[in-house]
């Protein structure tokens, strides 16, 4: 398992409940590809959102979030952190 | 306050070590600011660095970046969070 940072763009307008029930949206499904989604953080002005994951791959943080409606920009490991 | 995310780019092969001094050299000056970085995360293969922060305004956090020696690319508001 390793740290995951996934980017979504283009995510402008987006409100606090949108982004609970997208969040909710991976939580249902999360455990059948063993990722676990731990944080989200929006930016409604640029449309950025960023997700922290613990997950066991790139390819499966990706396969929830299609899944859930909400493919990802860009899933990088982060394998270091401070 | 509010909370910030910053991505820096081009940083690939940063290493635990480098990111932490790097995190350090924030630390040292962030109350200059009002600011403090609670975490980052780096991907040393893509060079992408992610900075989570609290602080009054996104110039604050730049400002402290720029003392420490790393400009940020990127600064964001991330007023929405799960």
């Amino acid at each position: 398992m390793a740290k995951f940072m996934d980017v979504h763009r283009g995510m402008q307008g987006i409100t606090a409940e949108q982004l609970l029930e997208a969040h909710k949206a991976d939580l249902a499904i999360e455990k059948d590809e063993s990722v676990h989604f731990e944080h989200a953080w929006a930016d409604p002005e640029s449309g950025h959102i960023y997700c922290l994951s613990e997950a066991p791959s790139a390819e499966a943080v990706q396969r929830v979030h299609e899944r859930a409606g909400h493919r990802a920009d860009e899933v990088h490991p982060v394998p270091l952190q401070v």
